[in-house]
């Protein structure tokens, strides 16, 4: 594969994305059907540098801002949301360690991720308390299980979280080789969308974690700039959603160019020109452009935010919030909207299997229970009415 | 199997559909994975003489109503929309025999199928006009492809469609044995939805066709009872529809009490007392309720059509046609939307690949595509406006 | 206005309804933008016989069930639902007192009703406690206000109910001529929709109430059987809002067909197949099928429930107050639609005040905000998911 | 009223607008009862300088850009549509003239404007074709009738079309005096909504019309760039649309905030925690936040396109026009489903006609019918399937 790959030094980080996602979408199918691990992806991901994508040039990055990271993560999303998932929590991982640990830490984390060409994994599901820790003189143990591990398996780098009962349940982040003895990844995500993120199950058994590796400093959620962390995860799941949306319908449009016919009670002599068809198009164009113009915004007002660093207020960090949640929302609901009436542009025949044209509901629908809708707009709705910004967590 | 049938003479037919939907339920999720041809499902089905439902009892049959078969198709659909969709192909194939040939012909088509069992099959497709007819002293030859087979495969007997290009087009139907000679299917459905109703494509090379299999006294869509045809395949689709939309909620309702968990921010002490996941069940329902209704109703005034035979009236027929349109539309938008929106009550972990929940809104989303709800909502509108009832078609 | 009534004796009360709301159409824009108190229309009523409509025949009532009597509401609110609601509230009234008083009470009350074609209106609302009850040795007195007193203009006889503090704020209920010294009716419904029902405030000035006009026996909401009250109330509201809606279609029909035109980029040489045009017609179609049906077997259970009497069990009373929520929910979101939808098919000229087609929205509006539609769906969503029927209440 | 004002040399636009908007906020209700000509209102805009707001400074106006325009007319908006409406329509007609004439012509208008505080009229229907013209040497003489002249009432100038049937059938546009012998404005507009923007009728009998009154050079949607005029309207539109939904929204807030309680089966203390209510207002918000941007990004193009002038390529007004039409298609839906719901929120006392709640959709649903919606989802719809720009036309 790596003969095919773009010389990284020609092309720019979009240009190099788009021709991986060329690539991807060859395959994107056939590896919905099939499930596991894209390694051979996983690894043109490596050698194009894009680990490296949202890292300070100073680290040895391509210092992309947010705006430019999750149009890329988009971009993948078109046509392989697996990707592109893993892709974006490559970049939040990076911004956890960023946010949540001293310069001493992400430095060299950065540096190395940088230079290694690193693909750092996920275990930090806050709402799964299974996993506890045990305070050792110099260092902590983990021990325990945890569920939704996305992009854990080929990776170099896990952030993993555990409960310290003794602390009133605070919640402990680490930085931790994959490789580290105790712990085990099961392989086992085998859902009905998103089927490449390998979003499965670890267990940890008396893993050894050094107090270097823990996130303390300024630690979880410590400040607004420290609970940047979430936004950017929902920000990411946004652009994940309105990617798939864009892939389903271009997809759509061609199937309906090529292969549509106009039903036979239709005047219309061409599909193209059937008013029901257009109507549906129309729909689909309006909610997209507005979710696009919501995603853009977002995405400026999280890289002002970022500029601000620590002195970001708790209310900027409110209202980046609430334009989060509103293009996560209208992502959302576009997006499910879209991809369920898709069907109706392109007919019967768009059902085959080898078409696999159902993925993009699946693989959004998968992704969109990531947190409740419903409470998403209940926040919008507390600000709409009450004028209070979402209280930060790991889902707001 | 045979041991496990239930005895047909203790049972009612309801009763009998039942206990094999129980027996189906099992293995459902199992076979939405495979595909193919359910023979062990459809040989029970044989067994349990449900073939024979809505034969009148002087041919042998269980005397059903429409309302009482397509109940039963309703049933099926609650935990295999595949099964159901060629059971109910199975009595609108009788129905097709029995409204478009003489008595000659289908009364003993009725008993036999009544006596041996018989699967019938479709390959009656009129917007695929790829198979001809030629004609031959006493006999005819059918030769061509045709595509959407639903139930070919396994079949006893198939309903076979051509088209007579030296009568101006003028589509032949006739009923012939599945064995002839010259008829291969090709077992080639493999679609997003609706995966074991064997809706592959079949070729007809040279097949020999007497003049008493063609059903042509009175032939097809030639009278307002003739004309019933069309709209019983229409209903069946809407008991379908229903039916999946039933047992998605079911199916939905029965995870949400076992592994449901408040979301974080709820107030609720159990996910059962959420406001928003009541708000969801409470449109479920209302929505269901009508489409219950409304298929009700068109089931009643079909048997009532029945019963007049030949004496129907065009605006008796209309009338009808308006009653099914409406709950054929309103059964796709309550479904699709249930189907959709079930992953909201149910959440994250709901999307494992072994519960196969998305098999809901895959199945309905294939089987609604059989023809656009756009051209149905435009015939109701057609109505509510310009007081014209639909024009008889294959598809009104 | 005596000499246009129909004789009552050659006429059913349908086509007495229907000659009565064929009067009031012609005066109904004009009323709309008037307000205040029909007299005209009130008296044409009484003459009518048709406020006997619900008494059975043995105390001189037309003796008609609930589906005859809610029916003719709904025929009412096809051309105004101010008078509809006033009239159906009669019947509320009437139910009131039989279901919550004892027969020597009722049965004289329905008599004279019969007798002097008695009027009655409503001072009873739960949620407004503002007027208290004194207990003196063999009477009572009312004091407070009472707002959203529907029909109490106008009236003979009137429904009021009072807080007896003394007994921990149990509501008591009364029927009162509304001539008793103390009643004032203020006259002060001036609001957006519903503009003739009078639903204005009153004041109780010392109010005297004997007890043999108070309802105790057996009392407000004590059985299932007199918990029937609300639900009456609830599906009166439902004929209401579909009767609303289905005058509002015929409005736009007639306007669409007399007046439209195709807009210059449609296709359709008439507005009448215009394809957009015909989709909103069609949509208002399958929302309104769904809810006539619906409210139909509503009103059959409903005179099932009444049929029953006091062996009425609860859960027969909630499976009715399910099938009630349902059409009552049904009715308001198509009402709504509808009335909102309207004015795409008829066009901006359709907006001229001389029209009025903005009252079917006012009216539907207001009326369905008699209590909150959210809270109907959470009720329903409690049986979806729970198998809890509605706890009654006055509004369930 | 002139002691009120303003000094127009302190304020920026905005604050003038603002402080004008507060004052009509006071009676905005009162005058939506009353119809008629807002004249104290009109004389207020005069008398603010707001009238050459879109002028050019060297002309002696305020030398607004579109987006600073068009977000004043949102301001008026979101209080009183109708002067919003005719205010809006005031910068339309002055576009009209300086994209469809010549310098010599609209130069001077403008001069005039904005030293003599002229507002103009509209009496240009493209689709009312009973005014016609007639030709006479070196004059021409218009007759016939005009239907929605909104702003015509109290203008110094009116932009006036008649049809010129001798050229088969061509446009005339020009730009006269009000005064002018042979006009006359019939003060009838009398409508559901928009009451006080006087859009009535108007008769032409025998008009005098100079030659240099004419708009023939470029003319009438010549060019691309003279072709922004009928896009300057549709994106007037949006605003408007928008501002009424903003108004909608914070007159809701307020009244939850003050007057709501909760529902007596609500688990909420305060009405602003019911999850029901905080669920239609995180559903406004969203999609306000959608239309908001959606309109933000069209009035930046616009201003785009009007710096570029005659070198305006059709693709780029092409670009533009699905820009405004997303945003209008958006701001309609958004809009009329607020003005809906907002009762949801308010209650029913929120209907009491004091209050007038109810003008908000009133006003905007008279006004979002001035071009039907459905075409413009179908122009969408052309370009999101076929990448077909909407040919320009008076409405697009």
């Amino acid at each position: 594969m790596s003969a095919k790959q773009p010389e990284p030094t020609l092309l720019s980080p979009l240009q190099t994305a788009r021709a991986l996602a060329a690539e991807f979408a060859l395959t994107a199918a056939e590896r919905d059907e099939r499930g596991g691990t894209p390694k051979a992806e996983r690894d043109a991901i490596r050698h194009s540098g894009l680990l490296a994508l949202s890292i300070p040039t100073q680290f040895g990055g391509m210092g992309a801002s947010w705006g430019e990271t999750l149009n890329i993560v988009r971009e993948f999303a078109r046509v392989d949301s697996s990707i592109a998932h893993v892709f974006g929590f490559q970049h939040l991982m990076l911004a956890t360690v960023r946010l949540f640990s001293s310069p001493d830490q992400w430095q060299p984390w950065f540096e190395q991720t940088a230079r290694k060409n690193w693909f750092w994994g996920n275990a930090l599901n806050p709402l799964d308390t299974r996993t506890v820790v045990k305070k050792y003189d110099g260092w902590r143990e983990f021990s325990g299980k945890k569920s939704f591990c996305s992009g854990a398996s080929d990776s170099e780098m896990l952030i993993a979280s555990a409960v310290d009962e003794s602390a009133g349940g605070k919640l402990l982040i680490a930085a931790i080789p994959t490789a580290r003895t105790g712990i085990t990844l099961h392989g086992d995500w085998n859902n009905m969308g998103q089927r490449q993120t390998d979003s499965g199950s670890a267990t940890f058994e008396r893993v050894r974690v050094e107090e270097s590796e823990l996130l303390l400093d300024p630690g979880p959620l410590s400040t607004p700039f420290a609970c940047l962390r979430p936004l950017i995860a929902q920000l990411h799941f946004a652009h994940i959603f309105l990617g798939i949306a864009e892939g389903a319908l271009e997809e759509a449009r061609q199937y309906t160019l090529k292969e549509g016919r106009p039903w036979f009670k239709s005047n219309a002599r061409h599909v193209s020109e059937d008013p029901y068809i257009l109507r549906h198009y129309g729909d689909f164009w309006v909610g997209l452009e507005g979710v696009r113009l919501l995603a853009e915004r977002a995405c400026n007002q999280l890289d002002e935010a970022r500029h601000k660093g620590p002195t970001l207020s708790s209310d900027e960090r409110g209202q980046l919030a609430l334009s989060i949640a509103a293009a996560k929302v209208a992502a959302t609901r576009t997006g499910l909207d879209l991809c369920n009436r898709l069907f109706e542009v392109t007919g019967a025949r768009a059902t085959h299997a080898s078409l696999r044209f159902d993925r993009y509901w699946r693989n959004l629908r998968t992704q969109t229970l990531h947190d409740p809708v419903d409470y998403k707009v209940h926040e919008l709705g507390d600000w709409a009415l009450n004028r209070t910004v979402p209280a930060p967590s790991f889902y707001s």
